[in-house]
This record gives C-alpha cells, structure tokens and sequence, in this order.
C-alpha cells in the first residue's frame, strides 16, 4: 500500500500524526525531532539509517532517548544534509552524540556531517554500534549496528536527560556497545516496497543464520531446526562473546523482523529465558516485539546486554517516544 | 517456530516471563491474571478468544484494562472451564464484566460459563462486542467484535479501576461498542500454525475487503488500488453508520493483522486521518500499530470510536499491561 515515490514521507507524515504531543516531522529538511522541549545545557542524540528498519530511528524520539532522527529512503542511509539538520535542532549548547550503525554509508555520512559541524564549532561525540555477532571478532569492521542500538539509545538518552556531559553520554553509550551482542535468524526475506519484490528467496524448511536489518541473506542457510534450537543458535555465539556466567544480570531484547507472529516471538522467548536461567544469568529486563525490524521479514533477532548498575538504572527511567513508554 | 501442540502454551508462558510485574500465567488452568492486586470492591474484567490475534487478549491484563484473560487454542474460542476459572479469579466481590466478541464459540461458551457461576451467586455482566462494519446492520448476528474490543477493554477497565458499579462498568461498555464501527482489509491471509499452511490464497495485486482476524476471506475480493483509494474503503462505511460530521472528537485506532510493515501502517494512517480532517472531525487520539492481529496477516482494521467527554477521560487514565502502557 503506498505510492513507491513517497512511502516513507507518508510514513513519517503519519507517525507524527499519530503521536501529535510526542514528535514533529519537518518534511523540508526530513527529519523528525522531540516536541517537548529540551532543557537548556542537555546533550543532543541524534541517529538515522535506512527506512525499513522501524522503530528505528525516528520511533524513538521523544523524552529520554533521542532528540532528532534522520531517515534515509528505504535501506539507505540519510545524506549529510539530514544529519545536519537533525544536528543543529538537537544541539541545546552541550554538544550532540551522534549514535552510528555500522553501515558503510551512515559511518560515511555521519562523518562529513561531523566534519562540516565541528568546523562551526558544533561538539560532536559518535558512538559506532556493531554488536553483530555473526561474523567473527577478526572481521569487527563488518560486524553491523543492531538491537544494541535500541538499548544505546534509550540508556545513553537517559544519561543526557540526566543532565551528564557530552563525554559521559559517549561514554555510557560505548559501554552499552561493548556489552552487547546480537544474533539474528530469519524464516523468510522481506517485501521491497519500491519493486513489489522479496530480497531473496528461501525454500520451506528452510532459514538464514547470521541475518542483520538490510534484507539481505546471512552467513548460512541451514534446514529449519525446532524452536529450541533456534534458541540454542540465537545465544551461542551472543553467550560466548559476552563471557555469560552464573550471577550476571542481563536485559534480554527479542525483536521480530517485522511479520513473526507474537505468539511465536513470544514461544521462542521462553526458550531463549529458560537457556539463559540454566546458565544462572538473570534476564532482570526483558522487551520482546518489533523493536528493530526489517520490514516484512520473518524472523528475530536477539540481543544481550550485561548490565551494570548504572545502566539498569537509566534503563528503568522515564521514557516517552511512539514506540517505547514508561514511568511517564 | 514452534511444535504446533504447545504453541499457545508456550506464547503464554513467554509473555508473562517477559512482564513478570504485570501478568502471571497459571498453567494449569490456562489463564493469564494480573500480578498486581486489585482493589477489593472492584469490579473484575474478563475476555478470551482464539488465539492468533494477539494482543488480545493476555496482553491486554493489567492495571486499568483486565483483570484476566482465557485463551483458546488457534481461531477457538476458549472452553468454559477456563473462562469460569478467570472469572473466579477476577471476582473482587463486585461482580464481573465478561467481555464477548460476537463470534459464535465465545458467545457460546461465555454464556455457558455465566449461567453455571451466577447460579453459585457470582454476579456477571456480558457485553457483545460487534462493531464490524463489512455486514450490513440487517445482518447484525453476523457483525463481529473487532478493534472495538481494544477500546472496550481500554475504556470499561479505567471505569472498574475507579471504582465504578458492575452497571455503570457495562453502560461505559456497551457505550463504547455502539460508538465504534471497525472496517479491515487484507492483502495476504496468514499461516496457522498447526498446518504451516495459508488460510486462503490471494492472487498478487488484488486484495479482501471486509476481512476479520479469523484468517477467513473478506466479503468481496478487488483489485488493489493506491493507497488513498484504501483509505476511501476503510472509512465509507464507518463514517456513514456514525453519521460523523464536523465537530466530532474521534478516537481512531488502526491496527495491522501481524506483517503490515510499519511504514506501510503510518502511511495509510495519513491518509486516513487526512479524510477524517476534511470531514471536519477531530482525530484527537490515536493508536497505530499492531493492536489486534490475525497471526502474519498482511492488511489493517480501521476503528473509530466518536468520543464523549466520559470516554475520554478514561480513555487518558493510567494503564500498564503488556502492549498498552501509560501514565504510569
């Protein structure tokens, strides 16, 4: 549904309708920025990527996560000028963190937006997610930004929203990097909403391991194994990488990829908890549903965070955006 | 993903896991309670029905919404034992509200279950949810409960959290149903989970008009127009049976059936809301997103609710469940 030449102008047209006290979209410059306004001193986030990805980015703007997004067309990075722009109206004088997937193309156009600002005398911290555990510690440069972004932004907006400073933000939101891993798999590819047609094609009985947010394959196609094996699939690597032991704390993020059905997210969940209890961890916050998506694609995605008691507690703070709301 | 024989249990079990203060579920009878107690003098709130709709409608259980929920296997009404088990449990004294989508297992079995407990002296009330708009009034049997219910469910809890009698619960109720028209189109059906198979197959290009949440084909099949035609279809009947007219205060609740992509949703929302607005009504709340879902279901419901001052303010009171969260 949609003409193909403004889906995602329609889409942000529609989220800001539909959140009127939360969020603006300013569709000359396209970007969606905080209605409520910042205090003066605040350090701005900013992030942006691809559409197709929602909530990301621009669904969790609002009190305590991000001050402005910038959304690219349809798996495409935004282009300098949006940066620029989400930049400037993000900025309240104490300096914007910028929060990068790793993508070739927002690591590039973060970059020059950052370039041209600092010259102006704008402060600019950027944080790169990568927590992509599907490809080795050795291949780190292509290891992609995923659900640890979801939880950067939404601890990293509560230590700005706190009042900390541009290097303490950074600071607290490359912690959350490094103790995050994702792993995701998938049942299916997704619906192009430009040409009407799936990325690539999977036989039943079938499904791709190692997949990100872009629509494309993963490392591996394998036969598809019962959900307690996808759950194995799901931690082992995450698990491993992250040292998990008995006495760790840990918020576990289950994301579908857009189509999986709740009931299903919701049963492989329980796999995933009981693993994690078998091995003493305690999953003390957990948040299952469309968080970090790939349009129509059936599939998950999960993500491990070793929590600290600095980042329990801004993770439990207010929070008020379209897609994640609480104590507010 | 998942052994079809355990599928509802196992979605069960990982909801509550994942909001371990907000629901409980009980196994052994099947049925999800909320975890916080509820004031003694207050009126209980159930509701059940097939799953595959989720969040209906365990993830609706909470503070302002449900005191329990009875859920049936795929598509199946729950038994009456499970919905006289969540009654018993949601009797604070006061009575219980039995919310019934008009599909002709629930009726039949909450009915059941109602006569059996009233005679041990529990006092019920029953409300029919019927606000699909696809059947002309004259075939009002056969007009099912679709969105409205969230609304109900929303509306009815904020009534019984006050304090209000089982009467004056089922009046706001039974208000909120005949202020409510619900219209839904789908361009996919979904796959059950059982039989990993389609409920019905739809020719690329053409989409059902008038779909339910049951995976069963629409009153008519079209071809797919743009997305602004879409929207022309959704409200006609709608907005014709509640005569909605300039001034109106509406509250429109659009939901996916469980695959509708995100922008996809927040773009058609646009165009909706752009009619409502030309109509001179005032979309004054808003809920997009997936709310009430037939599994990977690719199409949307459209709810309008036309609001009175009561129904508004409750609609804004605090509610934490699951999948509806705020103020609190």
């Amino acid at each position: 549904m949609g003409e193909a030449s403004t889906v995602v102008a329609d889409y942000l047209r529609g989220l800001a309708a539909a959140n009127p006290d939360v969020v603006e979209f300013d569709q000359q410059r396209r970007i969606v920025v905080r209605r409520a306004a910042a205090r003066p001193g605040k350090v701005g986030l900013i992030s942006g990527g691809g559409s197709g990805c929602e909530p990301l980015h621009a669904g969790y703007v609002g009190l305590g996560m991000l001050d402005a997004a910038c959304p690219g067309e349809v798996f495409t990075s935004p282009v300098p000028n949006q940066i620029m722009a989400a930049t400037e109206s993000a900025d309240h004088g104490a300096g914007v963190l910028y929060i990068i997937k790793n993508f070739g193309g927002e690591v590039m156009n973060f970059g020059l937006a950052a370039e041209i600002l600092r010259r102006k005398g704008i402060r600019i911290e950027k944080v790169l997610v990568n927590d992509d555990a599907s490809f080795p510690p050795a291949l780190e440069g292509r290891r992609r930004g995923l659900g640890a972004t979801v939880l950067v932004e939404k601890i990293a907006g509560a230590a700005a929203e706190e009042g900390r400073s541009l290097d303490e933000v950074a600071a607290i939101a490359r912690r959350v990097v490094g103790h995050s891993r994702t792993f995701g798999v998938a049942l299916s590819s997704c619906t192009h909403p430009k040409t009407g047609r799936r990325t690539f094609e999977l036989p039943d009985g079938e499904y791709e391991v190692g997949v990100g947010i872009g629509g494309d394959r993963g490392q591996e196609r394998r036969p598809l194994p019962p959900v307690d094996e996808i759950a194995d699939v799901l931690l082992e690597k995450v698990s491993a990488e992250l040292g998990l032991q008995a006495g760790n704390r840990v918020l576990v993020l289950l994301s579908g990829l857009g189509s999986t059905p709740s009931i299903e997210l919701h049963g492989l969940f329980a796999a995933v908890r009981d693993r994690l209890l078998k091995l003493g961890a305690d999953p003390i916050r957990s948040l299952v549903g469309n968080y970090i998506t790939s349009l129509d694609s059936h599939g998950a995605l999960l993500t491990v965070l070793k929590l600290d008691d600095d980042m329990l507690e801004l993770w439990d703070r207010p929070v008020h955006t379209p897609s994640l709301r609480w104590g507010v």
